[in-house]
């Protein structure tokens, strides 16, 4: 199975006819038959499929247990085949297509690896559907407890104990697995690149340096419902005008402070087109490469929503997520000194590394920037390229000795 | 039955224990219940109760079609039992008990009509379910086409010919209705004031003038959906800014020209926390005494819109609904004199009027202007005031001979 063959198969697995986009959510029909296509591939090349204590599964080459007994831990790519509402193509399965294209490749040029392979796909990624991105890399490190996994819900008030049960899953088996975490010497996932950062560079491929700090901070502003024809303006404490001046300071801290900030989700109440509204809640989502940049814009907006008699709450902060460094530094010499990128996106990786796996990553040029959307693209020839540099990242990796990958190469 | 007995009985339907606002949708439980009430006041009373076409509910004190034979129409009150969400127990309520009480002090007086005396309750007056005020006068009238009715439809999804049906009517009876809308020599609808207009008057009740002129706009705004993360702002086309600017210049707007302007509801695609919005629509209200001013407040903010790539939808363009003038001044005399009051709120008389019926309205004091919310409140002595004035009109108006009251007195 050609790279294009593979893509192909994907192409049409819930991609909504209206909007062009994807809709893959974890546990759901969609998620059933991705995971099909992940199996199917597997088998084909002969890899042993195993499912972690999550249900993300690993597609491996080579025996990893006997290899961690031998103090030989494999090598694993990999990514992810959810999306976010309307997604686009490529957040995801270009890692999983690649890395199947790679282990092609390798056997191609009639490479025998002396460390395993493994290929993995986790679910449920962009936590689209239970709020929470990474949940399945998030429990198996112990990241996200069980419990606190089983009781998030979905728009429609399903659980995802409900919802693992309905996908035929039994929720009370989830949890922490250091046995598949232990197994991975090396995680190295490839990604399109969500931004422009690389167009500017002039490569195809870049190596991960980090994952921005970043966070989310809820906005509740305070009103007074009351009826939109008779109220008087100087009576009025309606709620939507502390909102809208946050959105508009939000944007104005970001340019001072060289940050992004972005308010995407809103909720209204009581939302009637003749209510003057008794509440608004924004969500801020802020990032940047320098966590003071974020923290001085997050605090300009704070300030400006506390004038018009709102509240802050912090709902979630990460600190910096940088990769392995000397790992990263290797597969870059490897690839001929491509350059070096952080971003400001939430990756499976960046959970690994948290873990103490040593991780890197490895972007694939977005000639738009474009991302979480249908138009999202990456050229054919950039993505080709990408694999042939995740095959000559895992030919390095896993043909090397013991010991010497990430742990000191 | 007391006005405050009736009030007592009618406190509980439809509150919600959580918001202490009513929830009183057309053709729900709660309504069906409400109309239950109606029904045993009017049979206590030994009323006829009559249904038009639409459901609306007639009790007659004398026959309105003998009446109407003879070239001696019927004196009408009253006005609806449903609510906004979360809406306050006197909107609508307020002028329904106050006819019952009206009608008890009469025949306490020893006064027998020599013209029929209605009391209705018009069903979804709010158009909180279906988006579309005064559906029950509109009907009757013609002002709404049944087929049009019938295919308005909820949050849900679920169509109004649907609702009827699950409230054990035929959606194929509903209409225009002639007769029942023939049977209206004068209609007067008592209502709580629903801004602070009567508090720096000194007087418990107003005699009402006019419905301003209102509207209703659809503000789309474009974006580009992207990662916030990994966009750079100046990549960025975001929709959320455009509609920011838009809420604080529907302010600005309102205050320059001497009018209001409300942004109560908003849509945002797709929605997420980490997502730039790539579409977002807001509503904008806006009313005022003066047609002019109200089109140059919307002619300022759609200006902005444009500016900001959006577009600007007119929804709706209510003109200013003058009240029967020599009606209007026959009760103000007759209550000594009381003031007379503009209003920026929609009502069945409204509609009445639009449709040739003499229509005139009775405002009741509300001491904190604060209306379609929970906290929505008037003191008893000024609604017995209410009572006491509505019963004089009826006395004065359905004691006097045949053709005087509302076309040329």
């Amino acid at each position: 199975m050609s790279f294009e063959s593979m893509w192909a198969d994907l192409q049409p697995v819930g991609r909504s006819a209206s909007s062009g986009g994807y809709r893959r959510f974890a546990w759901t029909r969609e998620d059933h038959d991705l995971r099909e296509w992940f199996a199917g591939e597997a088998a084909r090349r002969g890899l042993d499929l195993t499912e972690d204590r999550m249900g993300n599964q690993w597609a491996w080459w080579g025996d990893p247990d006997r290899a961690t007994r031998d103090g030989d831990k494999g090598v694993v790519t990999g990514s992810h085949l959810d999306s976010v509402p309307d997604g686009g193509a490529f957040d995801g399965p270009l890692g999983v297509v690649s890395a199947f294209a790679a282990v092609d490749a390798l056997r191609d040029n009639g490479f025998s690896p002396r460390r395993p392979i493994g290929i993995v796909n986790f679910v449920d990624e962009e936590g689209a559907r239970f709020g929470v991105a990474c949940a399945g890399s998030r429990v198996i490190t112990g990241a996200m407890t069980a419990r606190r996994a089983r009781s998030l819900t979905d728009a429609d008030g399903t659980t995802m104990a409900d919802a693992l049960l309905a996908a035929g899953r039994d929720p009370h088996q989830i949890g922490r697995d250091d046995k598949t975490v232990g197994r991975i010497g090396a995680f190295v996932e490839l990604h399109v690149e969500q931004g422009r950062g690389l167009i500017d560079l002039g490569h195809a491929v870049a190596v991960g340096t980090d994952i921005w700090p970043h966070g989310r901070w809820r906005l509740d502003f305070p009103g007074e419902a009351n009826h939109a024809g008779t109220t008087r303006l100087e009576d009025r404490q309606d709620a939507m005008l502390g909102f809208a001046g946050a959105v508009l300071a939000a944007r104005e801290a970001a340019i001072t402070h060289g940050c992004v900030a972005t308010v995407g989700k809103v909720a209204v109440t009581p939302g009637g087109v003749n209510a003057v509204p008794s509440a608004v809640t924004g969500w801020l989502d802020a990032r940047g490469a320098k966590p003071r940049a974020v923290r001085r814009a997050v605090a300009d907006v704070s300030g400006m929503v506390e004038q018009a008699g709102g509240h802050v709450t912090e709902e979630s902060w990460t600190p910096s997520t940088p990769f392995d460094g000397e790992l990263s530094a290797r597969i870059a010499t490897r690839l001929g000194g491509i350059p070096a990128l952080g971003t400001g996106a939430g990756h499976d990786a960046g959970i690994l590394a948290n873990a103490g796996v040593p991780t890197a990553m490895v972007f694939v040029r977005n000639p738009t920037g474009v991302s979480h959307s249908p138009a999202e693209h990456a050229e054919l020839s950039d993505c080709l390229e990408g694999v042939a540099a995740l095959t000559a990242v895992l030919e390095d990796l896993a043909g090397d000795v013991a010991g010497d990958a990430g742990d000191g190469a």
